[in-house]
This record gives structure tokens, sequence and C-alpha cells, in this order.
């Protein structure tokens, strides 16, 4: 069954763990963000095009998108309450934008500011419609959270100019960085209109065909000068193969995910909406399924590489150098989140939370002003989060993920509500054309004891799904209403991964759900050659590391004792959380002086250690970490 | 007691190990590098500079450098006896050599002929000093192993134009790369002429003072282009450092080995001979301490990072990352045993075989065509042995270190004779005036059976020091002659780690020695927290490794049981060599479909590895590999 977000508006985060995420970035790594936006002459830029200068451009070629990213997560954190400084911000950056727009519905500083005579020259390399798609995306957000046309038509200007210049009988033409074709189905979604839509699914389709508009593109010495575009990225054994750009293969023939990590998960975010017949859904869920079972770490990170920013072979997860990048876990994520919608399947929504509460996470420090790019899973004091980057594309995507992710929590077709995540929210949506209140009240991630309350205005018949997550060992699931104790919910349909209740629910229903959520410790299958003889720490959907700020030791000195029971507890530190005490052994603090010496040399001392959760990691200064532990 | 290497024309290898290498470098080695630098143009640059050409040089600036090592190795080849094809490519490189030389002395065939104004202009980053040390050290080799004057001429002829231009009241200068300071050293001794010397030990000691030559060098601009050098290298926080070419601290001031390897490893081995006052010896130990207990792979590798080919910080010494340049493990034998010539302690000399039965000799294919750069302590399939380089500095330099391994093997003073490592040779020198040969006799480094005969013309007395390896929990001596059992050699001085019998020693006298060779298995530093869990085998001074090719899994799978007895097994394979089995665990082949599981999820199966020496991996093609395996 296929299902969709519900608008975010109608849907709103009301747990202590979203709701201080979603604060944190409305109030203080938005205006972080902007204020950096602003320092690094990104707007500037803007404000150049409208002056008619040239020549003006300074940074990144790409740098519009994070005007653009910007201002799609102001939109969903002002549904949150309003923010008079925030709003001042949307203002300037709204009219810069607006200024910038050439009478053709042009839209890229870089292109008209230092190259205005290469426009669309070099498609594979420059990020024109990868810009133009977060364009797209600010203004449908805009639009949609906060009602406000400018950006939107600024959009629909750009989109035009574009549908004009490719399409069939038209030039063929995509972007090196894929990220247009899932915007422009949003703009179907905003406008009504399906033309974008078709756009959309043609570039889907035409990607990977031969011959490919890239390979022209790199013969063409004046348009590769203006870019720093590592063409050799695009080779294989000295021939074009465009597997950094998933231009390798068309969408029907993929097998693996492969590339730049961030534009595959771009890629197929559309396709799960755009290319849907059996035979290129067969063709995601296999890249899918090279993606999850044999890719990606256990944070839900993803792209081990930081040569390709993305992947490399199967199984290849090295912990100290995963590059892991923050935007390629959003990226997950969105299109697990398509495939649940696609599908009804929870193993992708077991992936999506993976990523959401761990490789997302990881990427933002908790007072929202600092931002990894890479998010290893192993550390030896080098790696701290910084409040930008030259390549700015991490900061507003968390940004705007976190924003926005009460389209991963739930969704909904017209007769079925499903539960992905039971993160505390309200919605209020119409199922079978009655108005329904869904209200989920818990602790989660700490605690897995949630209850349900389905109130709609009058007694419906509807589904309501719960996800059974994949790392729930046990569960129960009491149903009732509020009046009389719950009954165990038995007779419940499990379909996919779902308990799927089928009945009429009158006001005040309760569903009360209490899911295992451990400890326990997980090993890798063992071909991942980096996390042999280790193991590491999850409770529920969070994975653990060690942090040497926790323990009197280099973490990596530290072996776990699997057979003895691990004990969560919970601190009021790092804005509360649950910790996990586990035994092990440590080598003795005396060392010899000697590099090498003969077994034993060094006895070992019984300990325990401390795990917190990997997100909240280096929030206390730079230290040693590590996510595998080794076994005892 | 301070004591010289014996020329090689003094000492022959006799030992099954170390002649078949020396004949595979003259008869493979030699040959085929020689065909590389005839097919990659290195010879024809020479002959382009005397045909009076310009713009012609392609390829790295320090490409001559080939050249002259590889007439150095050649010269130690033929001591082993004549052999017509080399003698022939000797012929032809010499002429082309001295071809090249202009008039006033100047040889630099890149310099020459694509920047003839820029002379001496960019010390730091071009390597006219370096190529002209090497230069010198083949022209000193040609003379002592062959008689033959012609290279010694132009190398004179060179260093007349170096001394009349740099000095003490002359210009303030010396390569960015080390090299000509202990080539100069050798010129003195083929020469008698002390001045080249004095210019060496004026370059050592000058360098690391302020304000740098290399300083000034970076802002000169019309130099810096003609130079792919990064400058960035000589940095550190956005000031010039100097680490990354020992011109951090004058030589007196050194605290620990810094920068690129190579360059570290020649500049102490001139400063061991030129700079020996106490102060600068300490200086010299403090920094060989920070390599041997805190740098350096159990291998004798040196120099972790890719990136500056060098060092990082104490303890960083990955495995599967490990650069661990070959011409850095020679230069470590080198530097080693300038310091056991200068002390008799035979903790370098421990070092100096750990280097070079391990870290060098990996650098070379068994069939002595094909040569490792960075010779990684774990392979996952992606590393082999290639028989050329762009940049071939390792291919010539482990062909000249085995053609003068005898230069390692022992020293002597007037009055004492060292034997350092026990591998079988025969040497014929003077002790205090009487002509004395020792023949050193066994199947080292298989075997620690090893006799020693010491035949004196007539008996005369003079110290003999057997050197006690670290390595050797247990050892016996034995002194006799031939005529009677040889009774146990008490009553003898035990010397900072050398065995010395001062005795009259009369003809035919024997030294029979035992050493306890293992297999024991070693564990390192906690500190390195790569080798955390980990244990490597040895064997004597072999390291060894378990290759895939011996085994039905995957190395990184298996984890040893260091409890149980390892069993030495000669195997004829691969030359013939002593195997390690060793039992231990396997993961099991089923592996589950998913990537992370619940613990136990894979059962472990016992099985048992055979381990090779590290030294030999890489022969029979691509594979996975690994020193340090994970213990049970």
């Amino acid at each position: 069954m296929r299902t969709r977000p519900l608008p975010l508006s109608q849907l709103k985060m009301t747990d202590r763990f979203w709701s201080r995420w979603q604060r944190v970035v409305r109030d203080r790594s938005l205006p972080h963000q902007y204020r950096q936006i602003v320092e690094t002459g990104r707007l500037e830029h803007f404000r150049s095009v409208a002056r008619g200068e040239t020549g003006t451009f300074k940074g990144f070629y790409f740098n519009d998108s994070d005007v653009y990213k910007w201002l799609e997560a102001a939109a969903y954190a002002l549904i949150l309450g309003e923010n008079a400084e925030l709003r001042a911000m949307i203002e300037e950056a709204v009219a810069a934008v607006q200024g910038a727009q050439l009478e053709d519905g042009y839209l890229n500083t870089f292109i008209t500011l230092n190259h205005p005579d290469l426009r669309w020259r070099n498609l594979g390399a420059m990020h024109e419609m990868y810009c133009g798609g977060h364009l797209l995306e600010a203004g449908v957000a805009m639009f949609e959270c906060l009602g406000d046309r400018r950006m939107l038509d600024v959009s629909i200007r750009f989109a035009d100019l574009i549908a004009a210049t490719f399409g069939p009988g038209k030039r063929k033409g995509y972007c090196g960085h894929e990220e247009l074709e899932l915007a422009l189905v949003k703009l179907t979604r905003a406008t009504g209109n399906p033309k974008y839509r078709e756009l959309a699914k043609w570039m889907v389709e035409e990607r990977g065909s031969r011959p490919s508009p890239f390979e022209a593109e790199l013969e063409d010495v004046e348009a590769q000068k203006m870019s720093p575009w590592r063409s050799a990225l695009l080779d294989k054994d000295g021939k074009y193969n465009g597997e950094y750009a998933q231009d390798h293969a068309p969408i029907r023939e993929h097998d693996a995910v492969v590339g730049h990590a961030v534009r595959a998960m771009y890629l197929y975010i559309a396709a799960a909406d755009l290319v849907t017949d059996p035979a290129a859904m067969k063709a995601q869920e296999r890249a899918w399924k090279s993606l999850s079972s044999r890719r990606m770490y256990i944070t839900g990170g993803i792209g081990p590489s930081r040569h390709n920013e993305g992947f490399t072979e199967d199984f290849d997860l090295p912990n100290l150098s995963a590059y892991a990048e923050t935007c390629a876990a959003c990226g997950l994520a969105w299109w697990g989140q398509k495939l649940v919608e696609a599908t009804g399947v929870s193993d992708y929504a077991d992936v999506v939370e993976r990523a959401l509460y761990n490789g997302v996470l990881s990427g933002i420090s908790l007072d929202g002003e600092s931002f990894f790019y890479d998010n290893p899973l192993e550390s030896r004091g080098q790696h701290a989060r910084t409040p930008w980057f030259g390549c700015a594309c991490c900061p507003p995507n968390v940004a705007r993920l976190i924003g926005s992710v009460g389209n991963l929590v739930a969704s909904q077709s017209d007769s079925a509500f499903y539960l992905h995540i039971p993160a505390s929210f309200v919605a209020t949506t119409e199922l079978n054309g009655v108005k329904t209140r869904i209200t989920v009240e818990g602790n989660y991630p700490w605690s897995g004891q949630v209850k349900v309350t389905v109130d709609p205005e009058r007694p419906v018949e509807f589904a309501f799904a719960v996800r059974i997550p994949g790392w729930a060992d046990d569960l129960q699931i009491e149903l009732g209403d509020d009046n009389e104790t719950a009954a165990e919910a038995d007779g419940s349909e499990y379909e996919t991964g779902y308990a799927v209740y089928r009945r009429v629910w009158s006001p005040g229903d309760v569903i009360k759900l209490d899911f295992e959520m451990g400890p326990k410790w997980i090993e890798a299958n063992p071909r991942v050659l980096d996390d042999l003889g280790r193991i590491a720490m999850t409770r529920g959907p969070l994975v653990y590391c060690l942090e040497d700020k926790d323990v009197e030791f280099v973490p990596q000195r530290f072996a776990a004792d699997a057979d003895s029971e691990p004990i969560s507890e919970e601190r009021a530190t790092l804005e509360g959380h649950v910790a996990v005490v586990v035994p092990g052994v440590v080598e003795g603090q005396d060392f010899p002086d000697d590099l090498y010496a003969d077994l034993d040399t060094t006895p070992l001392e019984t300990t325990e250690a401390t795990l917190i959760p990997y997100y909240l990691w280096n929030n206390r200064g730079p230290s040693h970490m590590q996510v595998w532990l080794r076994r005892m």
C-alpha cells in the first residue's frame, strides 16, 4: 500500500527528544548558519548579480544552494512558532534571491557573475540544476509551511526555463549532481502542474544512457576550465564510466549503489516516486539491498571513502577513516522513507530510523552551532565539529531534516495510518473522510513504552499500522480505550513488519506499545574486515560508543566482556540520555619502554566502561572514541 | 669502541640466503632496472645534455639519481664475479654521464636541459645536491670495488664545484633532500682529501639554523615554478617549520625523527660520522630512541604516512595504510649500522637486522624484477609489486643494499672484530697486524646454529665480539679449536650486548653459536592502537605474516591461539624457508545475509594457519595478508 507523509503543519513533534532538537535548530542553528552565509559572501553573490557586477563570485560554484537549503529549513522551523530574528533573515534572503533572477528565469550566481557565456555548458560538473533543485525545495517549503508564494514563483520561472530548454525533443541534459529531479516532483505537488514531474521522470530515465552528455562535456575545454571538477572520477581504467555521478547505467539496470553517496541517494529519492514499474522497482530494491546489506555502517553512515565522497566495494567499512557524510545519511533516511511509503515494508523504516538517530544526528552538536561533515566510527582525537565549511552542504541539510522529521515518523493513505517511528507527536488528519487526531506519547528513544491515542471525531473504520522494529527482540501491544484496561492486541495482522489493526476506531481508543529496547551487543558480518573480533552496543534504535570522557583510559584499549550483563543507566548529562555500562578489561597503565615485547608483558585489569549514544560524542571537546569495541 | 666496515672486496657473503639475493640482483634486477632506466629516458637525458639540447627533460627532476644508484649497485654486484651484460651496461652509462658534465663540473640534466638559468636557485625543492650525492657514491663504489676511476673523477669535479660555491664564508646552502653529506664522507675516504668531509660537516651543522635558506627560496617565484614541490609540507600552522626536510632545528637539538623518513635517515647517517661530540651524539641517540621505541613498525618499516612520506606522531603505526617506504628501511639499516660502529651497542644492530630481513627485503620480489615502494603490514588484495615507478628510488636502493650487505654483518677496529649478524661469509683482514681469515658458516636466518672459524696466519691477540640478538631468549656459545671438543665459552665479557672474547687466537680456532630462534609471539606497546588485541609471530630476526595463499580463508578472519605451541616447518616453496604453523579459530564460512546481527551469529571453527616470513609475501600474486593477527 502506497502512503504519503502528512503535511508538516498537520503533524507536530511533541517529544522531549525532537522538540529539543527542533528548538535548537530554530533558535540557534539557523541564526548561526545565516550569519555564516552572510559572512562568507554567499548572500552577497545574489546582490552582486542584481547590481550587474561580473567576476565577483568567490568560493564553491554551488554555494547558492546553501541559501536555498537554509530557507527551506527556516520554513520548517517557523511551523514551531514565530521567531522574529529568523523572520527578518528570511525576508532579507528572499529579497536577495528574487533580485538575482534574470529576465528569462535563469538563476545561478556563479555562472552569471563569473561565466555568463557558459550557461548549461558543463552540466556534469557545474551545479546549475543542483542549485535550482534546492531553490525549488525552498519555494515549495515556504509555500506549504508558511503560505508564502514568493520563492515558489521564482522557482516556477526557473523550472519553466529548464523545461523549455531540456526534455524530450529538446536538449538531452541533466545535472552531474542529482537533486533537481526530486525537487521537480515537489513542484508538481505544490503547483498541480504535471509537467515538472514529467521532466524529472525523463531526466531519471535518460541518465546512464549512451552517449552520455557528460562525456561530450569532458571534451569541451573551455567549459571544463571553469570548474575544479575532477573528471578522473568519472573514468575507470582510462575510459568514461560515469559511476561517480550514477551515469554508469540506466536506472532499470542498477544492481548496486555506486559513486558519490549523496548524488546516489538524491537520484533514488526521485526514482522511488517517478519510475515505479516493476522492473524499475526491482532495480531500486537491488540497489537498496547492496547498500543496506553490504555498504552501510551500523550508524546508517554511508560512503566510506573521502576520495569520491562515496561508495567503494562491498563490506569495505573502515571505522577510523569512515567518510560517512552527514548529507549522505540524510539522503539515506529520505530514500528509505520513499521506499517505506511505496511498499509498507518495515525493513526500510529500520534503516531510516538507524540513520536518523545515529549518522544524521552525529552531524550536529548539541548546541546546534557546529557540525560534522564526515562521521567516523572511531576517533583518535583529531576529529571535531566545526561551525561551518567551505563546502557547507551538511549544516543546512541536517537543519532541514530535523525540521521535517515529522515526515519520517508516520505516513498515511486515505484509509490507513502508519506509525513508523514511535516518537511523540500529535497529528490531525482525515481517515476515510473523518477528521482524526493521532497522539503518540512516550519517551522515545530512551523508553520503549509508548501510548497512542486514536481520536476520530466519530467512529470510523481504518487500518492503524505499527512498525515492529527489527531491533526489538520482544514487544507487547495492548489495545483498548481510555476507560477500560487495555486488552492484549491479539488477532492483528502482521504485514511486512507492521502490526496492522483494521477496525472501527472510536474517540479515545488507546494502543499501548512496549518494545524491548535492549541493551544488546551486535556483531558485523565477518566480511567486514574492520569489525572482526569487535562488537557494538545498541539500545533500541541507538548505536553506542565509548568516548574517553567517560573513562580513565583510551577507549581503543578497552575490550568488552560480552558475556556479562550490560546495565542501562539514566544520566542527566548531555541533555539527558540513557548510558550503558559494560564490564571488560583494559591493558595496565604501566607500559614497558619498548615498542615490541614478549606476550603478556602488559597485564590486563578488569574494569567497566560507560557507553553513550554515538550521536552524542564530541560534545565535550576532542576525544578518542570507538563504536566497534574489541571483544574480550 | 668505534669500528669500521670491511671493504666489500675483503668480505664475501657465502650463505644460501644472501648469495641467492646477490646473484638475483646481479643477474636479474640490475639488467632489468637498466632496461627501465633506458626505456624511461633517464639515460637519454645525459646524452641530450651532451648534444646541447634544451627543454627535453621529462619525468621527475631527480631521475639522474637512479642512474647513479644503479651504477653503485652494479659495482657491488661485479665483486661477485664478472657479468658481460652488466659490464656493457656500465660502460654505456658511464660514457653518458661523463658526456653530460659541464665545463665547470656541474652535472644535473634536469636543470641543464630545462632550467639552465636556475642552477642552485631552489635547493630546498630541486635535488641537484641529492643527485650529486648519488653521483659521488657511485664514483666511490666503482673506484673501491672495481678500481675504476672514471666516475670518481666526475665526482671530484662536481664536488669541487660545490665546495667552491657553498661553505663557510661562501654561500649558505644545502639540499632539501639530504644525501650529499654522507656521500662527501665517502669521497674523503676514497680520495684522502679532508675538504669534502669538512663541507659535509658544515652542511649538517648549519641545517636547522635560522634564517633557513629554504624559507627564502619559497619566496623566489621563478624558482618555485620549476618544481612540483609542495611547500605546504614545510609549513605548520601557516608558518615555515621545515620538519619535512629536517630543517626544524639544528642537529644538536633534535629530540625525535620528523618529516620525510628517507631524508631523516640520510641526514643521520652523515651525522653519525661527522658530528660526534657528546652533545651531538646525545641528540642522535634521542632521535634514534624516538624512532626505535615509538615510530617503527615491527618489520623495521618507518614513516607511516603517505602524505609526507614520513613520520607523524608517536605510536601512530597503522598497518593497512602503512607507507614504510623501502628506501626508508634501507636508510634505517644504514643509520643503525653507523651507530653500531660508533658505539658497539647491540641494540642498534637488532634494528639493523630487523629492517634488513623484513622491511628491506619485502621491497623486492624473489625473482628480483618487481618492487614495493610502500610496505604495508596488512593487505586486502590491492597491493602488489611492480617492475618500476615514476619515482624509482626504491628499486636501485634495495639493489645497492643487497650488494653491500657485507657492510652490515661485521665491522672491525685494528684490534677487534665484531660479528653483528651471523650470516655466512668469509672475511680476510688484518687484526693487530696479522692477516686473519674469519669464516662464518651456517644456515642463517633459518637456523641459529653457526660455526665461526678464526684463522690468523699466526697466533695473535685480539677481541672477537659476538652480538647477542635481542630476540634470542637463550643461546649457547662454545669456544675451542677444530681438533678438540669445543668448551663452553665461560669467562667471556658481555659488553653492550656483545659477548667479547679477548684472547690469543690461533689458526683454526672455532666458536660455535647456537641461538634460540623461537618461534615466538610478540605484542606491541598498547599505545599502538592499531595493534591492540593483536600478536605477531617472529622467529629469529624474521617477522611472519599470514597470507591467503597458505590458508582457505581470509587472513583477517583468523584469530591465533597464543597458548598453544607454534611449530616450525621447513618448506621447499618460495626458494626454501621455515614456515610456522599456529592453531587458532576462524569464523564459519556461512554468513547471514545481513550486515549486522546478534552476537555469535557466526560460529567459530578451530583451524590452523601457516605463516610465512613477511618478506616473502606477494610472491604468488595479489593477496590478503596480515602481520598482526588477532589473538583468540
